[in-house]
Formats: C-alpha cells, sequence, structure tokens
C-alpha cells in the first residue's frame, strides 16, 4: 500500500475560546423559525448586536443585503450595516475598517465565490474580519458563496452525476478562514458528494465538511463543529486513506480512495476535529 | 456511545472457489469494447458458452433478450437462449429448469427490480440457479435491476437530492444471491449515495455496493470483488459505525451515522469482504 502523504492537521490560526463561525449550507429559513440566523443574532450579542452584513458575492448585492437587514433589524439588532464592497480598493479603505470597530457580527450572503474571493481575500478589511473572529471580538457567518470560502482550499465549482474524478471539481484558493477544511454547501441537496470526494483526494491533508441547505455547522474555537437546522453535515475524513490513485491518473479517469471515515451529523450531533471524536446529545441517547 | 447491534458478515451461503458473480451497474458497453460483457462471455466457458437470458425485468422482454443474444451469439457463444418468463407459474414448469442443465452462464438484464423479484423469488428455478452458481457451474451476471435483486435487502426505488432519510429508500427483499450486500446501481451517475447511505443505516449488518454505470463488481467464491469497467464501486462499510438515530428518528428526519467506512475503487482494484482488506494493482503501484 502507498501511504499519502497526509499532513498533520494542526490549526495554522490560533483561535480564541470564543471564537464562533457558522458555516451555513444556503437556503437557510429567512421567514418562520429562522432557527440559524437567530443563532448567529443571538450569538453576536442579541438586542446589543451590530451587525455588518457583506452582500459582495452577489450580482444584486443591494437587494440581498436588504433582505438580511430587515430580517436582523426585526429580530431587534442594535445597529446593522451592508459593506457594499464592489471593488477591490475598498477593501483598503480606512473608513470601511472603522466600521468595524464596534461590530459584532459579520454576515456573508450568497452568490459567486470567486467574486467574493477575489473582493476581499488579502485586503486589509479582511485581515481585520479574520484577527477579530480568532479574537473572539466578531462572530462570522457565512452562507452559501459565503461559506464555500472558509477553507484554504475553496471549490469554486463542479459537477455531480458522474464517478468521482479530477475534473469533477474546480479548486482554488479560499479566505483561509478555517484553513483544514475544505467546505461544499447546498450538500445532498445538489449530490456534491462525488466532488468533495474529489476534492478530498486531491487534498488528503484536509478534513471535507459538505453542509446541506437550512443546516449550519457551528465551528468553535478549539476545533468543535456543532450542527443546527434541518439537514446533515457530512465530514470526509481522510485522515486514515491508505491509497488513492489520484496523482497517477488524467483529469477524467475516475479515482480510488481506501479508507475514507465519513460520519453523517444532524441536529446537535458535534465533532471534534483535532481529536476527530463525536458526540450525540445526551436525550438522544435516552430516547 | 451506543454500540449498534451489528451482526457478524459470515456468509449464510457456501460458495465454490469457482463461484463468479457479475453485478454490473447497468449502461454496459454493448458497442464497442463490450468488456464487461466479454468477461461474462469468457468466464462462461468462451466459444464453450451456453447463456440462458433472462429479460424479465423489462417490460419489453423479447427485445431486449434479443439484444443481448445477438451480443453473445456475435461473440462466438456455442448456444443462447432466453428465458422469457413472464408468469411466475413458468419457473416451476420442468421445461424451463432442464433448459439450464447445459447452461454455463445465466444473465439477467435490466428493467424493474421488483418485477423481476416477483416473477422469480423462491422458485425452483431460481433454486436452481442459485445452486450451481454457488457450485461454481454457473457464471450468473445480472445488470441494472438484474444487480439490484442481488442482495437479501433490496432497494426498490428512492431519490436524489435530499440528506440521507428512511423515506428516501424503499427496501424490499431481494433474490438472496449476495446475500451480505446490498447494491445499488447507477451509482454516482444517478447520485444516489444518499439513499445507500440511509439504507444501509437500516441495516448495519450488510455492506453497501454502489456501482457506477459500464462497471462491474465481480464476486468470486472466497468474497472477493475485483472491479471492472469504466466507472467506479464504492464500498459502504458500516462494521465500525458506533452511533445512528435511525430507530428513533422518524422517516422524513434526516440519519445521523458515525464512523462509515468509504472505499471508492476503480479498474482492477480488488476488496475482500470477510477480511476487509483492500488490494490495487501491482503495476499501479510502480506506476
Amino acid at each position: 500500500m502507498i501511504q499519502t502523504d497526509a499532513q498533520s492537521l494542526e490549526p495554522t490560526m490560533s483561535h480564541s475560546p470564543q471564537t464562533a463561525i457558522l458555516v451555513i449550507g444556503g437556503a437557510e429559513d429567512k421567514v418562520h423559525g429562522r432557527e440559524i440566523l437567530q443563532t448567529f443574532f443571538n450569538r453576536s450579542g442579541g438586542r446589543d448586536a451590530q451587525i455588518a452584513i457583506i452582500p459582495s458575492a452577489s450580482r444584486e448585492p443591494a437587494a440581498i443585503g436588504n433582505r438580511y437587514r430587515d430580517i436582523f433589524e426585526d429580530m431587534g439588532a442594535k445597529a446593522v450595516r451592508i459593506l457594499d464592497i464592489r471593488e477591490r480598493y475598498q477593501g483598503e479603505d480606512p473608513i470601511w475598517q472603522n466600521d468595524l470597530e464596534d461590530c459584532t457580527g459579520v454576515f456573508m450572503t450568497g452568490g459567486d465565490q470567486l467574486r467574493l474571493c477575489s473582493l476581499l481575500a488579502d485586503t486589509p478589511l479582511m485581515e481585520k474580519i479574520l484577527l477579530q473572529v480568532q479574537r473572539g471580538e466578531i462572530v462570522l457567518a457565512g452562507t452559501s458563496a459565503g461559506a464555500a470560502v472558509m477553507g484554504y482550499h475553496m471549490i469554486a465549482g463542479g459537477g455531480s452525476g458522474e464517478s468521482p474524478n479530477r475534473s469533477l471539481v474546480d479548486m482554488t484558493t479560499g479566505l483561509g478562514i478555517l484553513p483544514q477544511v475544505i467546505v461544499d454547501q447546498h450538500f445532498h441537496n445538489r449530490n456534491r458528494m462525488a466532488r468533495l470526494i474529489s476534492a478530498i483526494s486531491a487534498n488528503p491533508d484536509r478534513i471535507g465538511v459538505g453542509i446541506d441547505e437550512d443546516t449550519c455547522a457551528l465551528f468553535e474555537g478549539d476545533g468543535l463543529i456543532q450542527v443546527l437546522g434541518k439537514g446533515t453535515v457530512t465530514i470526509i475524513d481522510p485522515g486514515e486513506v491508505d491509497y488513492t490513485n489520484e496523482p497517477y491518473v488524467d483529469a477524467i479517469n475516475p479515482l480510488s480512495i481506501f479508507n475514507l471515515r465519513v460520519h453523517v451529523l444532524t441536529y446537535g450531533d458535534r465533532y471534534h476535529i483535532p481529536t476527530r471524536s463525536l458526540h450525540v446529545p445526551e436525550q438522544r441517547l435516552s430516547a
């Protein structure tokens, strides 16, 4: 057996225990219980929350920004502002960075993850957000494209309905907020298991996190993931993979990969990345 | 952690070392290289092959039967007959059983797996086929619906585009030829990972085998699976699963399942069910 050169998953960024990052699989409930958005609002301070919305992934940033602003104002946030960044130079403008000073929560909307990255990656604004998230001063959330950008490696696009293969997924560089994971969103809804397996075959030092619609993987500072919402979070852990043909096969031929560990998690389940351990809620065990 | 009550996977049927069962994911090449059909032909004896085609899964049994007859005759089979069983009583008729005496290969076509099972399950004809397969006297192949029937538990239908959940898959009883596995066919082509995971959550004493189109899992007598064809065979092994909410959750809520082991295999890869061990071809390792 070939031993894959899997690197250690020691976090490359330190997070404070208060760090909270909500990675949302898209299409979260905006009308009824609004559980995931309410959790973001509560974690951001509830009625003391000062929320910044980044709608830059969208081609209709004004409309989508206003929609989320109305929701968080309706919940009773102290302040909601929209960081309607449409050009890269805006991320270098001190005015926008000052806007973050009092912020307790930042929400990145859906749209196109490539657009979001091209506007924000490596800007002083993004670096400031990252620092405040790591310190636990800001709660960060991203949905759909806003979720896809979380990893260092990002899925830019891809297909379904095929055997896993290298051309099934387009990889690029994300914002690196959660560098140890590769996020895929609308996961089972859009049948993305084969593309996430393909992405992980090429990057066996990461962990695949597939998040269904109206579902959230809440990352906390110590590497704990907790599941919120109506669907599942699928963990694809290649830590024990002992063979893949990924380095040897051409782009369209199918991939072999042996010994993936897969977990399907639902509401309340927790997964601790550093120890790879799983926890089910106490009340479920006594059901 | 809850320990699931996973039973041992000791085979419930004994197979001779010569046993060969080709489980084909549907849409196998019938025109160009015809690799999978050629393998079935060769294993059945090549120019000495006497092949029986069972087209009973199909609503157009004459057309599909003739199509495969033409292929095997074109390859040079000594004899090809079509067991065009359209009523259950035919499976009890000694004439059809006598037809099997000289047979070296039996091929079950695609169509509707429920129809195939309702016509064949527990008939003297099927019992005779099974006995001859176990003794290594007959090579058995099934494609699409003809593959779905192989397990004791059979996927009768289901959906995709949803989180794994109990209502995503309709389970019934198959022909029990390979009782230890649950087969799903057209696997990645029709995005069936979530439904096979759902099936395995409910039956954690089995192994899920998802077979792509134009791909074959060749089962040999000692529990060895070898992959042929253009796509992948996905093994879902729940042997180490230590929690699933399947017994407690209602039909439409999503399933939790922890610690599935998943292998994606391609041409030439082998998986040995009794020892759960994987083998990659030697020439691949030196590539």
